[in-house]
């Protein structure tokens, strides 16, 4: 069994559905429910390449892997994000199926010249910089919460250019941001699929959602699936998610 | 007691949680739930003017009257449609809140001038005419289903020309057209702010939207709010379904 190599503050946190286990550290970044369920929303395909942007710690490509034999490629502008990811990869053994990128997503193209992707999966920053950021908190959350280092626009604009023809941009994002999500998408000929809503409990509004574009899509044919609960009234897991967190 | 006055084939079924009453006649037009969930969606104001598009055999106003005082002006293109609503306005006693307009939408501007309506509804044709468009069948179905005699193009131009600044537009309509609603509504500043999607029950993807946007609005903002079940797994309505029709 290979061991976690942990720095100050950090310990190991496994999906027990997956057997994936994942360094975190609660000052810099942890996974939540958005990346175990973006890692599970799309078909994955079998072979080929999958990229995740904004990577984090890495979490949604770890419990991606197991679901799919196809390289993964992980980019994270966050040095500090970026290590913990790669020693993640080390624990779980998967150094031959999946690697990190330690850079900035503009610059993608260096790594990846042409239309090579199957899917990119992207858990990004959620909130526009306005004058409510608080923009003197931790910058490890700042960057991973707000669109400082990247935005909708850039990544949108480099799923156009690196996705093959009909390769598929997931992305798990917040309601409020939906009508921004769909125009940015459609300006990159993005075709919107498949849209899930996640509600943190019945009878309140929706809090996350799950989206699927198509590259160079047509505009017919969405499709919103069954909508997800998170929680029971009495606050324990619905039985869909206790399965995805601790299996059947 | 008003007696309905009924034509051949025509038949009065009442909505028990409200105690109207709608003439129908299954050859031409009956209403079905998306009328009524439509006319209980927006929250209506008080006093001033509501005005329902393709408003069919009335139902939409009907139901709606039964929650505001606001005059109701109901607009509907075919002939044997807006006068089985004409009777059901003078079955259920509503004359002095409620009339019809037999004419098309695109000359409601001769019958309104200004930005005078605080709300509108509107059920629209939900089906693009294309090469699978059953253009022998009834013609009352037709225009009633089918993008012939108008479109999301013409109702939310017509929405822009005559709601006031901050009324509002909404309407219920199929999840695949989706993104054809959003885009025209904003291209028309309609700014989408309420949506709720309706599925047939649990497990199964939303065959019905509805949807509330505001004249000028910001695009922030939006809402998505709780998913409705029509019916339980052993196809009876839902409680919340089952209230909406009958009643507590």
């Amino acid at each position: 069994m290979t061991e976690a190599k942990l720095k100050d503050g950090e310990r190991v946190n496994q999906l027990f559905s997956t057997d994936i286990k994942i360094i975190q550290n609660s000052e810099v970044f942890s996974y939540s429910v958005d990346s175990v369920l973006l890692s599970r929303f799309p078909k994955l395909p079998n072979r080929g390449l999958i990229v995740d942007l904004c990577a984090g710690n890495g979490a949604v490509g770890l419990f991606a892997s197991t679901r799919t034999k196809a390289q993964i490629i992980a980019v994270e502008i966050q040095e500090r994000l970026a290590d913990m990811a790669q020693r993640s990869i080390e624990l779980n053994n998967l150094s031959q199926q999946m690697q990190v990128i330690h850079d900035d997503l503009k610059n993608l193209g260096s790594y990846i010249t042409g239309s090579l992707v199957d899917i990119i999966l992207c858990n990004p920053p959620y909130f526009k910089v306005d004058e409510r950021s608080n923009l003197n908190g931790s910058e490890h959350y700042l960057l991973a919460r707000h669109e400082v280092a990247t935005n909708l626009e850039e990544i949108c604009a480099m799923a156009q250019r690196v996705l093959k023809s009909n390769g598929r941009l997931a992305m798990v994002h917040r309601p409020d941001r939906f009508l921004d999500i769909l125009a940015t998408m459609t300006a990159h000929n993005l075709a919107p699929k498949r849209i899930q809503f996640v509600y943190p409990k019945q009878g309140r509004e929706a809090n996350m959602l799950l989206i699927e574009a198509i590259k160079d899509g047509s505009q017919d044919g969405l499709k919103v699936l069954p909508p997800l609960f998170i929680h029971e009234q009495d606050g324990s897991y619905t039985p869909e998610i206790h399965e995805i967190y601790y299996g059947k």
